[in-house]
Formats: structure tokens, sequence, C-alpha cells
């Protein structure tokens, strides 16, 4: 059956991925001798847009409208065959809220408007494991109610991960893995012996099993945060010349930017990749400004100095913190030196690796996670407990097994109840933190007070706002995840607690408005 | 009957307290109008030193021997009366090793070079309760293994501590503290009015009874860290002049320094002392080294800052920490600043107070305990538990309700067996705390290692020193106080660890001697 030159569909939801594909030349090296592109204009906006060479004479072109309409596009290539036409723009379907944006300063809402609080957890190559424990995964992380996933383009080669992954970026055979050990792996970091790739010609296979996952989380209400680039490599990836890394840069932008859930990761732990330069950094921001045509968000994630997070193409803050005892304490420091959203995505996994970032118990991640967002950050999970399969959900997704999973979608149920975007930290006193709603630092006394005791185990505590404003009193267990209704209470009051860890305190204004000042 | 005029001792051990009394005026203001001093020659040393007007016409004076053999003693009055005499210093009896003195920089031996490894506890007016809670807490101390407490000579005045003292410390009355509440005690801080003393008569009885409870503490080994001012005070003992201040200092250090286990501790929190400035400071330390001629430790307790420990007359720091998540964690950094032994005098009690400095678990102190001992510090101890009774370890002594006293015994039975004084902190890794003796800096492999994981919760770790060294491998569970022998390893080894938090491992090199470079 002979394949048609050009299809494209007449129709596609608000902030879905609208395609082309197109038939064209199969010979010389299309990735780098042929092009296509595309121009769109709808009532609000008009865009021109990148498409990629998928392989097999396959040429295909994607675009995600922002908003609902007729829109008109032209596409054309360099090998001589354009096509024009139109399509509508449907109303997003439910579930589908746009991508994610930084909404008042420190926090994030979907385009559409939706609050966004992110709670995140790392499996770098779940997506590169067999098909069944992708499914596992998949399973795994709707359970938790994690909304964000940090996951690698590239294979990973570190301890827990010597084996082959099940495909390659590029055309070309690895290095023999069965030489590896977990003694002798570190010799192989950041080398190419033994390997033979051309990194001109990519495996658009590869591609496409990535861009599946990407949906397959979408469709579960999960940000991809896509980390292009990183050391952890045995093939080369991470020591390719510029002109390579460039053109990996252009094909990983046309590939995935349609898609509303993508976020861009430049790196994991940028400063271990000992090849690049904070030049290379900067020109890989600069191909990301100029080839993703909807701004998803971007920031570089650090191992032991943070990137210079002020720096304008940096949307948010990814940090692993650098300290073995200090992380979540400090995301009211870093809000004020980078007025943005402060995202912890490496504060140490729950698990029990012989490694220092990946040996606290749940309790202590779950306590990081709470001192984080009663501050006004948002922390990431990862979860690195040894078993028989070595399936360690860090870097292989599949089954979590861990303590700290289970109570995530708890925090999240009582952080999206705040009013406006999220939380601002408030200084009631030295040795507890409290998060009030951001948008009310205007008020005197604000509709709404968090305090969490974190591993302090006050008997009681007393309060004293106003004389006039009643509050309504819950105390929170965080780790046993119960909520008491304490009544209310006005002027000077005491809340009795339990004299143990994880407690706080939830405040709430009895009446909407009171209290106003 | 009669008193004898004068009486005095013909023989006292080495670092004992010899005492001679004389009855003399009991008119006028003895107190200030009279004066005893005394001066003692030995074949090592000549010492000049004051006595004490002692009440009912008694005259006493104090001396500490510092060496065996006849001493020679010559004692003068201001009324005319002089003694002269000898009298024999006999060997140290068993128990008594004499005053404690920095040791190699950062720690701490006897005087008969004894190491004193400090595991101390606070409990501010635990001797100015009543006889029976007296006893309490000397067989408490003596349970606990405790080698230092530390306690204050005035009263205190703050929550939990609203009823008057057994005895004051001057001739007069108390304002009536019947008015006192937990809301309005505040408000009687460092202020005297209602209060009628004259500040140039002692009450003896106060004093004597002091002394007798300094006398039992060092019956069982512990040194007395005797706190001389401090600001939780509704007597008007904070805001005296200083004339008044400056003959309470001669009068405590008369009456106190021939006790060998007595140690000076300013102030406990002397930033917030109000009325006094870095002058007055500055000059009771003046006063303390040139009237205690025995040369005991001196230190200084802050709240917000630390005072400047560098300054010559200080011996060791006396740290509250300064920070509610950070304490132990910093002693290698102070160590390196002050070049003194690092004391941690308060780095939050084991309690369920409302309060942030005494609301931690008993898993958190020792763990803090821990930090502190393997980076070549010492930490102390409180309570703060609330019970019916009221009866707060911290402030009254009484009985330990809390699980961390039960485990410095076992932590001070490890610390001990370090060669030499103490313990050094040694980089082995990012991610965990290594001791080793101070003594071995030199060494390529230390005759001793020390590895506390703290909060981590590793599955295994991994050693690799050198490949000839031999080291005894033990497991050491530092909350369930077990440690496993292993056996021994060389080369590149692997020690399996349960997983879980507060696990230690201890290397011990097989022969002695071995692996000296």
């Amino acid at each position: 059956m002979e394949q048609k030159a050009i299809k494209y569909s007449d129709k596609v939801q608000r902030w879905g991925a609208w395609e082309i594909s197109i038939q064209g030349p199969d010979c010389g090296n299309p990735f780098t001798e042929q092009w296509i592109k595309g121009t769109f204009s709808g009532k609000s906006e008009e865009k021109t847009v990148k498409g990629f060479y998928d392989g097999e004479g396959t040429y295909r072109l994607r675009f995600m409208p922002s908003f609902e309409g007729t829109y008109k596009f032209r596409v054309e290539t360099g090998f001589g065959i354009s096509e024009e036409g139109t399509f509508e723009t449907l109303p997003a379907e439910a579930g589908n809220h746009g991508p994610v944006r930084v909404a008042d300063t420190y926090h994030f809402a979907y385009e559409d408007g939706t609050p966004y609080y992110s709670v995140g957890t790392t499996c770098y190559v779940w997506e590169l494991q067999s098909d069944s424990r992708i499914r596992d995964t998949l399973e795994n992380l709707k359970k938790a109610r994690f909304n964000k996933i940090r996951f690698c383009i590239f294979p990973k080669h570190y301890a827990y991960n010597l084996t082959d992954p099940r495909s390659f970026p590029y055309e070309g055979t690895p290095m023999d893995c069965s030489v590896l050990t977990a003694d002798n792996f570190n010799d192989y970091d950041e080398k190419s012996e033994g390997n033979h790739w051309d990194f001109t010609r990519f495996n658009p296979e590869h591609f496409r099993h990535i861009e599946a996952c990407i949906q397959k989380v979408m469709e579960l209400g999960i940000e991809a945060d896509i980390i292009v680039m990183h050391p952890y490599d045995r093939w080369g990836f991470s020591c390719m010349s510029k002109e390579e890394d460039d053109l990996y840069w252009r094909y990983v932008l046309a590939r995935f930017s349609a898609y509303r859930n993508v976020w861009w990761s430049l790196a994991n732990e940028y400063d271990l990749m000992e090849h690049k330069t904070l030049k290379d950094w900067e020109r890989y921001a600069r191909i990301i400004c100029e080839e993703d045509p909807y701004s998803h968000l971007r920031s570089i994630h650090n191992c032991h100095g943070f990137y210079d997070y002020r720096r304008p193409w940096i949307t948010h803050c990814s940090i692993q913190r650098q300290d073995p005892y200090l992380s979540a304490e400090n995301v009211a420091q870093w809000r004020e030196i980078y007025r943005k959203p402060v995202v912890l995505d490496e504060i140490c996994y729950e698990g029990n690796l012989q490694f220092g970032w990946g040996n606290i118990s749940g309790r202590e991640l779950v306590r990081r996670f709470w001192e984080a967002f009663l501050r006004g950050g948002y922390a990431g999970h990862g979860e690195t407990l040894l078993n028989p399969e070595e399936e360690l959900w860090w870097s292989h997704g599949g089954k979590l097994r861990g303590e700290s999973w289970k109570r995530f979608g708890f925090l999240y149920d009582i952080i999206s109840k705040v009013p406006g975007h999220g939380i601002a930290p408030y200084d009631l006193k030295w040795d507890c933190v409290c998060g009030v709603p951001e948008s009310e630092w205007r008020r005197a006394v604000k509709s709404w007070y968090l305090i969490y005791y974190g591993f302090t185990c006050p008997a009681f505590k007393e309060f004293y706002f106003d004389d006039t404003t009643e509050f309504r009193v819950e105390v929170i267990d965080t780790w046993n995840m119960t909520i008491e209704d304490r009544g209310t209470a006005k002027g000077k009051f005491r809340v009795e607690l339990p004299g143990r860890e994880y407690m706080a305190v939830r405040l709430t204004q009895k009446k909407e408005g009171a209290g106003r000042k």
C-alpha cells in the first residue's frame, strides 16, 4: 500500500499537538541536508515553527495552538514540496489546562489560570526500560499523585545503571557493556572509546518512543521535566562537538516543543560535565529561546554550585541542595536572591544507598517537603531503596517501595486550598515555619496560616493575632495524614499538640474577608 | 559551749580544700569592712588567697594545694588576728584527679593527666530546690553518668519558675511571687520593684548550701559549671550597680574557688542581660583572673550572638546554638575559628515545651551529641518534658524522664577509648562525619576511625585506606547501644549496615603501630 505523501488533521484541541507529515527524499543525510518549516496564523497569534526528519522519507512538523478558532498554515520544505491549508482549534478537553507558566513571581499556573503546585519525582531513564516496567512506572506515578517527572533523553551510565538502554539516540553501536563492574564503571565516565556513532544521524525510533512517553504522562496530568544533557555517560554523548551538540538541541526542540507538558532542564548536574563551559550552556539556552515557539519553562540543575538563576532565560530555580543538612530550610533565602519559583529537584532521596544523596528516611524526605512548601517553594521526590531486582525508582521507575510517596497527595490537597497561586513564608516565630497566601502580604491578619513544627515536639502552642478575628483551628499530623478539627478561637488562644514530630496547625479565618486591613 | 577562735586541719588531700576559720567581729558590715587573706607556700608553689565572712562572727579562708608535701601558711585579718602554721598535703584520694584543664588545644584533661570528656547537663537551679528533689537529682546525675552540670547561684525567674527558691543570696525580702502568672511573668523581667535587699550583706546560708552541693557533685566526679550571672530575674540581681556586682563576684570567688570541680560560666545568655555592657563582662573576667588563684576554666554562654571566644581569658567555647537546624554540625568550623575546646552547652533540650529551645526528641538530641563528639567537640544535655509535677530537669533537676540520658554513657565509653585526649574531625566523605584521634593527624593511616552516619540510612559502606593495614571492624548502633564485631578487613572492604538511622562504624588498627608513616 502506497503512503499518502502529505497527511494532517483538520482539527486539534487547544494546546494539543497538531501534526503534518510529508513524504520526501531518503537519500544523503536528511537530518543535516533537508529542512521543513511552517507558519501558522490564528486570530490571536502568528508563529513560525520548525519540523524534523523522522526517518524512512518522512518529514514531520508539529504545532501547538494557544487559542481556539481557525488557523491557517503554510508548510515548506527544502525538497520543493509545500502545503497550505487550515484547521480548527477546538476547546481544550477535560484535564488540559495548557502549559505551565510562572505565576505571582514564585509560583506556577497553567496557561488557563489553574494553579499548578509542583510535586515532582525523578526517574532518570524510566522511559528507556522494558515495556512492562514502563507500565509499572505510569501506574505508580498516578497512585503517588506526582505531577512532574524529571527524566533524560540520553541513556544513563552510573552505579546500578550498567546495562544498555532499550534504544540509542543515534545510528551506530555502543561499547561492550559486559566489561563494566561496580568497581570500574567510573573509568568510562564521559568517554567515547569503543563506541561507533554517527552524531549526524539520529535514531528516530528512540525519539518517537520518548514522545509516546511524554504523551503518556501528559494524559496523567504530569509535566515532563526533560533533562536534555547529563554527565552519566559512557557513550560519548556528553563530549560531542559544538556542532553535534547544536544539531541535537535543534532536533530535540523540533520534536518535543509542541507537547504542552514539556519543561526544559538543560542538564542534570551541569557542573559535572567537564567538556562543557558556561559559554556552551548559554549557547544552548539561546537555541531553546529561539527554537521553542511556546516558551516552555527552562532551568538547569547543579551538583556543587548553582547556575546563576538570575539569568533572564531561566524561569525557575531547579536546585540540588549543596549541604547534607540544609536544603528546604533555605527556600526563603533563595526566593529573595532569585525572585523566581524555587523548585528543589534534589534534596536527597528516600533510600538506603551507600551514597549520601540517596539514603534518607521517608520521614525525613516528607519533612523536607513540608519545610519547602511552607516556605513558598516546591520539592521533588526520588527513591533509592535497594531490592533484589535492582529496580531503583530514581533511575528505572517501576514500583514505589518507600514510605514518603504515600504522603504527598495529602500535602498537595492541603496546599491546593491556599487562596491564590501558592504560599509565602511568614515569620511568625523563629522555631517553626509558617506559610500564608502569597497574595495576602498586605493584610495585617491573613485568611490562612499553616504552621509546621518539623522535628520539634511541642505539647502545645499559643497564638495571638488580634482580639476580633475568629479562626477555625485544625491540627494536622503530616506523617499520619490526619486533620483534627479543634473548633474556633480568637484573641489569645492555645492549641494542644501531641508532643511528637511532624505536626502542623492550620488556622483559617472563619469569615471570609474579616481581618482585611 | 564556747567556739574555738581559730580552727584548721593539719592535713588535706592534694586538690582538696584546706580551710581555716577565725572568729572575729560581728558588728558593722563585716562583708564590706573586714578582710581575711592568707599566703601559702609549698615546695612547688606559693599563693596568696582571699577568704570571706561567713556570718555570725566567722571568717573563713580556703586553699586548694596543687602539690603534695608540707605547706606553710600565714593568715591575716583586718581585725588584728593572724595565724601561722603548716599542714600536710597527702596524695589525692581515689577519684580525685584535680581540676580540669585544657589539653591538646581542643580537649580537656584533669590536672593529673587523666583525659576528661565532657558530657554535661543543665539544671539551672537544682540546688535551690527541696532536699528530696536535690537527692533525686544527685541520684539521676549518677545514673546518667553526666560529668558536668551547669547551674546558677542566683535563683531563676522564668516560665515554670515562678515560685521562690529555698534561699536568697542577700539579706532582705523578695517581691510577692503570688502575683505571677504564666502570662504576666515577663513584665517583671530584670526589674527590682517590690524587692528589698541589702546588696552589701550576703546570706551566708545560701552560699554554704551551694558549697555543699558543689561538694556533692564533686564526690560523684561531676564538674560544677557555675553560672554566676543570668537574665532570668525578678529580684534585681541582674541590675545591681557596678560596685554591688564586683562585691558579689569577689565573694563568689573567695567562697568557691578552692573546690577543684568549679568552672566559671560568667553568664547564661549574657547578651540578654540588658543592664550589662561588654565592658562589664570584661571587668568581671579581670576580677576572676585576679581572684581565682587556681585558674579554673572560664567561659560565657550566649543567646543570639557568641561572645568573642578568642578573648584570652576564655578557656573554651560555651555555645548555645544560633540556628534551629544546625548546631553540632558546625563544630569543626568553630574549632578552626576559636582554636579552643568547643562545648555545646545548649543545642535544644529533649522535651515538649512550647519553646523552640526545649522540644526535640531524644533521638535528635543523641544525634547532635554524636555529631558534636565526632567533630572533636563536646555536647550538653537538658530535659524539658512536661509532667503533672512541673518538675523539669532543665531547671529543677529531680527525675530524668526522657530517652536521651540513657545513651550518653554508651557514647562516653566509646569516646574514652580513643588514644590521646580526644577526637579530631577527619574528612573521609562529605556525607558522614568521621572522627580520628587528635594526636594522630600526622599519620597517613590512623589507628582509630569512628564514622557516624547520623540520619542517613545506608545499607552498606565501602572503605579503602591502603593495601596492608588490617582493621578490626565494628558496627555500632548508637541508639540501641549495640556493638557488633565484624572481624577484620584490609584493602578495599565493604561493611554491611542495617539501612537505618544512627549507625556508626568503628575501625581500629589491628596491630598497634602499623600504618605509621
